[in-house]
């Protein structure tokens, strides 16, 4: 994959709770790596050199290639469910609410579309107590758009037959811009994120005909 | 990926079209290599084996490992285009056609999950000459869609700000069913294309409010 992830600002910078810095260095290089060559070819010395440190600095903070990937895919479902909670946490409407998670769900695909990728694609490769923990993430992801959802069909603004299907297919919409985005093309991530917000909206809108 | 792709009936049957036997049988096991362990961590001599066949044996078949992603990813293109077609020349209002093409379009990545998960996440691997032939498809594929809410707008049945952005997500919405779709899950892939061709008739209907 030849598109290159920008350290973006505030919540979006990659990997900036991680310290010390030949840490960070690792992470964004095994990134780099898993998302051009995919995981299984990858190898920590292929890492190191792209970090510019021995295979034996590597070890120094991370054990296995696995414990890489999961390191990766922990931040990454942990950032994305925080920035769900806050948005579906910022009061107002459900509509306001949606409108909100799916314009950050959005942007947050669009600036991290590598990290994005390896996390989604390379799921199978996790341990099976660490693939377990990840899947409980988006277990609590989902539950964050399903109550809004939910609230909205309460509160008689929402019209959702189907509330946890419409929730997959929200979520969906919104994690497949990782495949698509491209940093280079007609549309910026906050346009993607505008054009999804209502199409979403329109989704989940009572229907007065 | 520990999914695994069923002989499905009629045009979803997989590899039907390749002749002789011996050659599907090596598409049908590059597409379990590729998806298990990715394109770059497989070998031809993998294949072969998975396909209970020997090196020189596959190399009647197929010169190099690209040959056979992209006899994937051309045949699984082809398909997809012919399929939204066929739906798209089927008649009737746009209304019955969009929902025809997302039914029909959901079943396919449903079915063929395995195989669309490679041609997506794998495009990249192609050699360019290749991955130009298959932009091309796409590019017809897009099309096929944006004529229809196009002519739905002119007919009065949609209301379409962004005809080529709701493209996007309309066949983006559809592809992603190949990540999450699970052949155990509890919706079948005809419920999910029916469930979808509900939201995105509900994204492109002219709001009445």
């Amino acid at each position: 994959m030849r598109t290159v992830e920008h350290a973006g600002d505030g919540e979006n910078a990659p990997w900036a709770e991680v310290a010390p810095e030949a840490a960070r260095r690792l992470l964004a290089a095994a990134v780099e790596a898993f998302a051009e060559r995919g995981y299984h070819a990858t190898t920590t010395r292929d890492i190191a050199s792209r970090a510019g440190m021995s295979p034996a600095a590597l070890y120094i903070h991370f054990k296995t290639k696995e414990e890489l990937l999961h390191r990766i895919s922990r931040i990454g479902h942990d950032r994305a469910l925080a920035l769900l909670t806050d948005a579906a946490d910022s009061g107002g409407t459900a509509t306001r609410r949606l409108d909100d998670v799916v314009r950050r769900f959005v942007r947050w695909h669009a600036e991290r579309h590598t990290t994005a990728r390896v996390v989604q694609y390379e799921l199978d490769a996790l341990a099976p107590e660490h693939r377990a923990e990840i899947v409980e993430l988006r277990r609590r992801s989902d539950a964050v758009v399903r109550r809004i959802l939910t609230e909205g069909v309460r509160d008689g603004e929402f019209d959702v037959p189907d509330v946890p299907g419409t929730t997959l297919a929200v979520l969906s919409l919104c994690i497949d811009v990782a495949r698509w985005f491209n940093v280079a093309g007609r549309r910026s991530a906050d346009e993607v994120g505008a054009l999804y917000a209502d199409l979403v909206l329109r989704m989940v809108t009572a229907q007065k005909q």
